[in-house]
């Protein structure tokens, strides 16, 4: 049977592969979630994806994944470093919760050193660029299978 | 041609599959760092290792994986919130660099949230147990392929 | 001559009852509000609610509420903790406000001890539960009474 | 079968309705107390109270409630912002305990803004005047209730 | 040719005229903002403007700039003290930004001090009340000159 | 009648013009006074000057300007993040205070985004460079308008 | 008509003149006190005394002077740094208030730099050893000469 | 010659035996003082004991203490973290002060880890539970003999 | 033999009796000077003094009297906060150091709580307005006679 | 059946008796482990011991501890207060963890004020030379007899 | 060609060889700066010299040295722990800064730990008495050594 | 006679002259220290030296140090932010210790501000490049003679 993953991604995320190639690459935040869904796909997992600006829409998203995903993977953007909305509904989520960042926050400004996300998070991946979106899959799919062995 | 990437593994990590296996379940540093081997040869890589509970001994290694080791993956243990001599180490080394943790330090105690480690990373895995050497060891082929494609 | 007031509710308060209900009990939140709102009645008051996990939402109902309401009871849940547009909105609300939390926050996590909605409350009742809600009613009427004797 | 109810009231609390009347109007702590007497036994509670200026008198009175009474309403004046004797007796009652204050400190003075009673209560009343002893029993008879159903 | 900045307003910023006029003076964001907007065509700016109390509207306005204008003016109201995600917005903004203020926010209250989008401003202008939108604008027209002699 | 504005610079601001041109641009002090005092003629303000590396002469001329002119305008360079004797100077001072820098202290080192002006400031205006000083005469005009209509 | 002063002093203060007296010189208390009352009678003013090591009793004391005495000179001794039920009371007491120290707190342990009393008194005296007591009751003499002239 | 010790032991202590008897064991105050006691006399020394909540009695026999009794034994519960007046109180104290705590607070709430009794005493004994009464005694038994050889 | 005193006064106090007379009183700097002249006088001692709003000129008087005044009474205004080089000063004078303030620091803005005078001062004079000067002379001429009795 | 206790020694604790003999005595390392073995011999404890200078030399032993004794007394001397490698070790021992120091840390310089060890430990000894050592075996034996009664 | 170096000393280092002469040595300013000059000397270095106790003259003499020295040395006295003024000028200087301490601030109070020099200085001796401006012209000379070989 | 001074590096440092020559020169440890040596020949010192990347090492060189020779420049790397080992093995030394850092700590990162060697510093060397080395023996032999005249 397949699970399923939402794959979130926050504020300023639509703008990957736009702003600052250098440092991000010239891929598409659409490209790498593509990659993400087809390695779910050889994992037996179903990837599905929500970008948003808005908190409430991303808490929105994560109170609909109740009961209905196995696991989340959030990018949760600058609302990493104070959205707590978006942790205490992650709180309420039964699955599995994966952090995720393209770049490594604790390596940035202090006020990236703070997660929100962290606290109620099962793992974390920072500073692969997009490619993180995959690698958090890959993730997700052997965690579930040392639950469901 | 194959890089090479050094696997090291700080203070009472030669415990892991003996302590807790409840928690970070019953397989040994040696299994999680052979899976991580396998999955390097398939991918071309060359995978060293080394745990020691000495910090000189891990400096001492960081210092003759310059010019010789194209990564280094990392799982300083404890002294990831304290020993900035490896940080210095690392800092002198050219290469790749990805932060390796076994929990998810940044949802334990506050003195786990510093990480000497972090400034001078590329990228992090954190909170996937034992299976988090061979994810760490998949994103550093993928960083060298982006370096040299 | 009735008096109306507004009770808001904020992020995640939708999912009360579903929950943790070992914990939070097993009335929904709108269950706790007709509570409140057959309080108010018995009191001469009016009570509308509005419950939303968006801050903006929240704010332009404080807004709304100026000049047409005698009293806010909020329980901003999350956004308490940071939200400040909700503290300035509250601000600029000439009636009396009442700060409402299901559990207390003083008693849980740090993050949880700062509150946006305290240096502009007229009062707080917290830790009772969805009882909170009616017992603010109870609250609200006995100081608009204190206020036209 | 009747549940008792010990109202504490703690430093210069004497002093209610002589000091600063235009704030905290015109009625002395023995109306208040008598007030929630009366909502108490209207409920079946029976309400004893006690005011002290002395630290010791009221972890005294605490210890006393031990096996006894079925809850606390404890308003401990300024001993809330350090007195930690008081926290630790409470945290030995192993009835319902609820914190009580007249104005509303999270809205006052930095030092006010920390309570040892937090930690160990269930829940907490503030900022409705001296009302606020009567919306106490309210709240502990409804708690009450919750628990012998 | 004209140069376009956009001129953003945050939360509560609508009710400026109505609340406190003592202190904010008795006219309307309106009025500022079409002052402003005279002031620009006088040096050749057009001005747009948008107020909004959503966050995530911001954003998008932020990023809708990206390409389109030469400078935007943001009074973020309680925004600039904690909402990340337009810092992040403006960061890949590649014009000029202000940084306005109707009140002097580091004379008031503590959590007022800090900014978030100072980091990514050029310039600040705070404490002229509603006439800052028409200076800001005289400023970004200098600035522009500066650029484009 | 006309009006009498102080302008006040700190230490170091007589390099303007020599250090860093290319961040600070070429024009000096006195150019950037000139213009100051012109955009103060058409307003009807006069203009006074003085800079000093001495903070007592810099308290010395804000207690001469008292009962003599309208304004003061201060950029107080470095004394504007510890020389508490300038603000209380500036508190003793009936007229409006706008406080100016040249950059932008909030985005720059920790130490600087301390002002011992800002409390007792009616406006700032930073981060214009030079400009910032006719900028400046701009505002105080238009607040003199405001208080005498 | 003579004017009443409550000279309190607290907790250890019974020791002076044993202890340490090569520092606090071997006069005791009571001979501090008699020479302040001694400087009081000579000024119209009744002195009236009392030490103790219970932090109730001095809040009794205090609540007793409201309405009968003018002004209270208070050495709280280490219940200065943390007894904020003094505090309270204090603000009750509608006359004048000096802080007394025989020693200087500023220039001892950290723990000796906060005092409760600082924020209700009108005067502060401190490290003239045990002569302190006479030039409180000199200064209250002149601070009650300003009200009463 | 005997010596003369005094254990004191602070609010909340005679609790001992009855609270969390999982925890602390089923042995009274009493019972861990009569151990106490018998070990002292085996060494040669007297023991006294008190047990109060107020921090007055316990500066009381303190200050009782001096030049009478050649050490004292503390266990100052809850004071420990706060009562400023009972490290004021043995720093008059010429002889041998030895802290005991029961549990060991610095593996509790952060606020346990400050004492006010660790600057003034000469060695700590913690985490014994009652046994640790006996334990103090030894050592104190063993410094008189270090000091009266 | 006659002892000398200097009273030195720092930036801002020449403005006493101008500045907000109805908090300072209507007398000037020179009348509490000249007062605190004839206090001394009385008592044997002659009085120089220095107003300064120049740090270094305090500095210099204060080398000034080394070898040649008995006792300082400084009030240093705003200096008192920050200016170490006064400080420094002060510790070099081998005689008494009295510490002045026409207001009470401590209970002021948190920046007025830290005093560079504080650490080495003999004593200190808080909050009885200009009428300190003249207690200040009082108290050094008890602290010289206890010198030299 | 005897029980084993590990007694280990951190730095610098080699140069006991030799370093500041009238502060720690003229008694080294080896007697006072001496006594302490002879002190367990009594009580049917067999004592081995470790001193060391290297932290991976003392992780080592605390790993070797595991499964072979029955409790550990530890004084990590300077490792105490940063050595979370030792921390950790000791989170991994499943017996009895004894914290021992020499001098009392508490009361000497604020970074000996935390201790890594503490949160691990069962219980403390501090401040009583070198015969902490028996003392640390004396309460080890008391609560091996708790534990196998 | 020769390159002069300007030596500055600030407040109260002109009481060198006076004030505490077993700890400073009965040199004065002027001997060390004569053995300063000499070692300049013998290098080709021309050396200038200049105490104040005035920040504004200390910042003048920064200023006149740009263009003109190739280096300074700077022994800011307290100035060096706020007077940002100065050190806004050293960073307006082309050539080489060296901090020069007489004592180690670093093992003093901690007020001293912070410095305004450090962040523009190049290098920094302190703790070797006065003996330090010679051994700073020792290290001037062989960094302009390094950069004009 | 000769004196004999021990050079220690710490980790990281045998990397001199490999590791960023533009910054650190082209020269090794080994030349540094040869040319330290040279010098102290000059002035009839002997210079032994240790580098080691090892706490313990270090520790047991300055240990064996003690009653052998006469001062000890230590040059401890990253050991300088966090290793108190070493502090305490200075501690116990009974020369002159110099701290020497080839680049300038307190202008660096944050973690460099702190030193666990300047409290049981003399001396202090910074930012003069691997030439530090020769410089500290210049000021030790000045010590010394200071000592022995």
């Amino acid at each position: 049977m397949t699970a399923t993953v939402l794959v979130l991604s926050g504020p300023n995320l639509n703008l990957l592969g736009e702003r600052q190639p250098e440092i991000y690459g010239s891929r598409t935040l659409d490209e790498h979630v593509a990659a993400a869904r087809a390695a779910g796909e050889e994992r037996g997992l179903c990837v599905e994806d929500l970008q948003s600006n808005s908190e409430s829409e991303l808490v929105d998203a994560i109170q609909g994944a109740r009961g209905r995903c196995e696991a989340i993977v959030i990018n949760a953007g600058a609302f990493t470093h104070y959205a707590w909305s978006i942790s205490d509904a992650l709180a309420s989520f039964e699955g599995i919760v994966v952090e995720l960042h393209v770049s490594n926050p604790n390596a940035r400004e202090p006020w990236r050193h703070t997660s929100v996300v962290a606290p109620v998070a099962d793992g974390m991946v920072a500073g692969f660029g997009g490619f993180g979106y995959e690698l958090a899959i890959v993730a997700v799919a052997r965690m579930l299978e040392g639950r469901n062995p």
